[in-house]
């Protein structure tokens, strides 16, 4: 194994697992060496949803007569509905009973589903799912949505649910910014989370990464700017999935 | 009139020019000390009005065939529509001619009026501009749109554009990044554009205002994130125009 490379950070180390000092005797195991795994977020990582989704709260919340700015809308995207909604009304000082976050997360389906024809795959998300299976690199998709709204974005994608490692919110206890979804979509690839590399585009992705202590990568294609990601812990920031694919090499270990 | 504070450096003191050193005798004037004029964007400045704006560029474009992740668009607003154009197809290195960029302007203008009903004025923007008027701080309001569809948002806002005073992409020659919007609405008020401030949301108002030599304060309520704008040269970054007022005195002098 080749000595770890002089004047890497921690940081820098933790992305070439491969070059690791060795470990001591007693935590050898004759494993083949894993390579880092990929758990991406959905909506505004590797689909073009953000702003449809921002759009359908909006109408949600007006339809409830509560009154917020678009933007405080667009910050909170990538929370589960559940937090997404309890932590909007408390920055307005409003309470909310489970009987109102139920009709919102009702609204919010409808009115995404009727927006949903219009959202596409992001530039390259396709193509950077295709390299990774072909170079062997194992990767899931882990989304605060429901299938209920995340189905029609898998589509656009061309994912298959059934074949492909896909987490939902249905499917864990905690939503983001709980790491949750990232541990069981971990689990589910038989790849420690500390070797998977979180892949999305709101600060809730990369907070989540922090917890889990996998290492967080973003995407400007949400809307974020790359500092506010930086600083909740990305350590790299690309534009959209294409983007990631042409520096792939910087994050990346081939597993053969 | 008082010594200038110690300890502020250049940019501070720009914010107290009536604390400033007295100018040699040869500069001295007999006129009253002039306040501090407020020189505001419209769109996602003072109304709730920029996902709208991106939602009906993304259908103009989608109509020309011209598939644009939704960011992209977000991050060009405010710029003149003629302007937004040219820069987003030269992102895709894509060539626009004067006839798509006519047809393009057209219907995002009607889809915009399809949209336009959802807009409100941002939390506090009529107690701001209440304010400034009670305390005889000249205001002004400078936006890279036209009257077509600006004025539905002034109506919205509560002004009136023949009383108020209102400068419209249609009576400058060169719009935004570009500072002739916020130089000629200082004209109009009769204030010099280095005693002014410009408010906006976007990086486009904050280079245009250090062009011209105006101070750069922005607001979150676009979409943008904080260092966004001030690495466009804002020198505050505040919430919306509710927190501005919450914080007047952080950058206004009083008049009287």
């Amino acid at each position: 194994m080749p000595a770890r490379p002089r004047g890497l950070t921690d940081g820098q180390a933790a992305l070439f697992p491969l070059q690791r000092p060795s470990p001591p005797p007693s935590e050898r195991s004759m494993e083949t060496p894993l390579s880092n795994a990929f758990l991406f977020d959905l909506d505004g990582t590797l689909v073009d949803s953000v702003y449809q989704h921002v759009l359908a709260w909006r109408e949600a919340l007006d339809h409830e007569g509560i009154a917020l700015s678009v933007w405080r809308i667009h910050r909170k995207i990538g929370m589960s509905g559940g937090l997404f909604t309890h932590q909007l009304l408390r920055e307005i000082d409003k309470d909310v009973g489970p009987d109102m976050a139920e009709r919102l997360r009702v609204l919010h389906a409808e009115a995404y589903q009727r927006l949903v024809h219009s959202v596409v795959p992001l530039p390259g998300a396709s193509d950077l799912l295709k390299t990774l299976s072909e170079q062997n690199i194992p990767w899931a998709i882990a989304t605060s949505g429901r299938m209920e709204t995340a189905g029609a974005n898998l589509k656009a994608l061309g994912v298959d649910p059934d074949i492909a490692t896909v987490v939902t919110r249905d499917q864990v206890q905690h939503a983001k910014p709980d790491p949750d979804l990232f541990v069981e979509a971990a689990r589910r690839l038989d790849v420690p989370i500390e070797r998977s590399i979180v892949v999305g585009d709101s600060i809730w992705d990369m907070l989540a990464a922090a917890r889990c202590r996998a290492l967080g990568v973003g995407f400007l294609s949400g809307g974020y700017g790359q500092n506010e990601l930086e600083r909740a812990g990305a350590l790299r920031v690309y534009e959209d999935p294409g983007d990631l694919l042409h520096h792939l090499d910087e994050v990346a270990s081939r597993s053969n």
